[in-house]
């Protein structure tokens, strides 16, 4: 078997993949899938094809729970096999595939697992800057602890769903005078654009995936004090079905910005921290003939890192599961045109921002198509992650 | 098949009961046994027994998630068929009852269910206006939404453990001034006195346990604003082991505190809305003989009814999976000695409270052991919940 090598821009598959494809063989994202008719089981996307691991008796199960708790090195090792099963100069499957590989297009793509814990952090300091201007002072928008530790809270696991689900616009308590309250459709319905990252048993980072993080403001406004975000956030989460593995995104690691202060000696970790993935926001109204992108951001701009968050998360000696999921918190850029939600892009309604059509949006309409797309730009190919979408639908 | 009836109080079994235990035939509350040697399986418990659902092939499985996720009339008909087996008139078991029944000290009790997702609610209005008092404006100690809404939060499922599980000292980030912080083992470990509920898929309430929120203050105090506790709770949450179902309970319903403004629609539920729960904090220090009661209240003074708090968190759109648990917030009654948590009962750390054996606690001490206690009285018998337990240990 050949030793992987996740820095090769010449490695190439005998599955076609398009340089611009997201699931290029120096990729190799995980999922779980089910063929039109059959089981769910574990896949690997490659190009528009997904590779069968329960038909090659190399891993099965209707989860990726059991895999994410096992050792790193063992998926490394699985993700060094499957990469010589698809190499191009190994002709073990290239000629007799069969039932090994699937079109994308025959199957359903599942939830890559049943999720333990669902973590939200608040780790960009723009949108937590942005965030703190509109509500609290522009002149002092973060809070003092902001600096000192990633702010995260717990969210609902049993609605973060597979991209594709429906966005039913959530009811809820919504404020006028914020003294009192009426029940009704939300009217301030958000996107929050996030990376996620599924952890194994031992709080080491199996893979990333991009989250939706969908927010409704106004039911955030009245319900929020004091213990945070609840109702506003917990309708639904929404996540690419692929999972790109932490080993795929090494070639793209990069210095994270700088901290000041320096972080506790408990959440002190090695540069480069951050990763280097190009991201974006795509909004399309159900009347337009194709979306328009509404932000271009990249996850290098992050302040807290994912090792840093783990940290912080177990630092009270709280153990993790194979299979919890944390999210980013929303990836905001230093320009106007780089925010990770409608609430700063479109500066809390006051602003709206201006789709191809003509059209403005200061918050979702019933309709619209959200998409956020996301990849790591190599020499000739690209590691993505393909899209998570979701249309909004009427309360 | 005998009907069972939940108020009869004549009602005896073959199983020898005292009237102030809490196992009564009356109760029959559902939890997860292991016998040593032997699987978890489901039992009932009854006196100083434990009656084996799966020996009597009744029910299976390693958990109560398959009985929580069918409709409530099977739980019923189920408590039935238990009840009618346990009754002193009933033969059927009681002169060969041979392996279905343990005793309960030879067994290991275990997690009752695979928590989803674990909800916290804020419920208590004396507990809400102490904690106002304290750290924002003792003249208006209340937020504005507070009266419309059971103000929650989502908690970590994950270290919700059984009675017994030691309380390992959490660290964490303390601040002096507000300002900047240092990582140290807490400093202010506490209680919450509340009590749990289990949810079945379809919203309805399976059962209820004891449940200590155990909580770290000077974490919390720097880490949650604007999110919400995270870390400061989420090291560790103790439940009892027995789940007593709503049918047992249901004798002992009685009306709630009037809701001032009346709930809007959608959170109005018909009188009698509480139940008449006599809950008990004890504390014991390593070195103290016995334990001394530092609190004693009634769930009856809870302002938000279970109903309600499912009813809100199901109020935009979000499903709910059999297993969810929802905790009640802090109990709190009106009179000092019935606060649920030392942040109260010490007022903040300025009266600290002085225990039998004339030692005073203002925050738990390393080797102290808190138990909480909680029973409805019924003429001649009890529907209690048993013991949730634990005792600190250094960090």
């Amino acid at each position: 078997m050949a030793s992987y090598q996740p820095n090769q821009s010449n490695l190439t598959s005998w599955v076609p993949v398009p340089p611009d494809h997201p699931f290029s063989i120096q990729n190799l994202p995980f999922g779980i899938f089910a063929p039109k008719p059959g089981d769910p089981r574990p896949g690997v996307a490659i190009g528009d094809h997904i590779l069968d691991l329960a038909e090659l008796n190399i891993w099965e199960g209707d989860s990726l729970n059991g895999l994410m708790a096992r050792p790193p090195q063992v998926w490394s090792d699985l993700r060094a096999r499957v990469s010589w099963l698809l190499n191009s100069e190994n002709p073990e499957l290239r000629d007799t595939s069969g039932r090994a590989l699937h079109r994308a297009e025959d199957v359903e793509l599942l939830l890559p697992a049943a999720i333990g814990d669902y973590v939200d952090f608040y780790s960009s300091l723009e949108h937590a800057t942005n965030v703190g201007s509109m509500f609290r002072d522009p002149a002092n928008p973060l809070l003092p602890n902001w600096r000192w530790l990633p702010i995260g809270y717990h969210g609902k696991s049993g609605t973060v769903s597979v991209s594709g689900t429906p966005v039913k616009r959530p009811k809820g308590q919504l404020t006028g005078d914020n003294q009192s309250a009426v029940y009704a459709p939300c009217r301030r319905l958000d996107i929050e654009l996030e990376t996620g990252f599924f952890l194994g048993s031992s709080g080491d980072i199996f893979g990333l995936v991009l989250l939706n993080d969908w927010s409704a403001r106004d039911i955030q406004r009245w319900e929020y004090q004091p213990l945070g975000p609840f109702l506003a956030k917990s309708f639904l989460t929404s996540i690419s079905p692929w999972v790109v593995t932490l080993d795929a995104l090494t070639p793209f690691r990069v210095d994270g910005p700088e901290q000041q202060p320096a972080p506790l000696p408990h959440l002190q970790t090695a540069e480069p921290r951050n990763y280097d993935i190009h991201l974006e926001v795509w909004l399309q109204p159900a009347s337009a003939p194709s979306a328009t992108c509404i932000a271009r951001t990249n996850f290098r701009h992050m302040y807290w890192s994912m090792r840093q968050q783990v940290q912080h998360l177990t630092s009270n000696g709280a153990p993790v599961r194979a299979g919890d999921l944390c999210g980013s918190g929303t990836i905001s850029g230093p320009t106007r045109d780089s925010f990770g939600s409608l609430l700063e892009l479109a500066w809390n309604g006051t602003k709206p921002i201006t789709l191809d059509t003509g059209e403005t949006r200061a918050f979702l309409e019933d309709g619209d198509t959200i998409t956020l797309r996301g990849w790591c730009q190599g020499v000739g190919y690209r590691v993505g992650f393909g899209d998570v979408t979701g249309t909004v639908v009427p309360a």
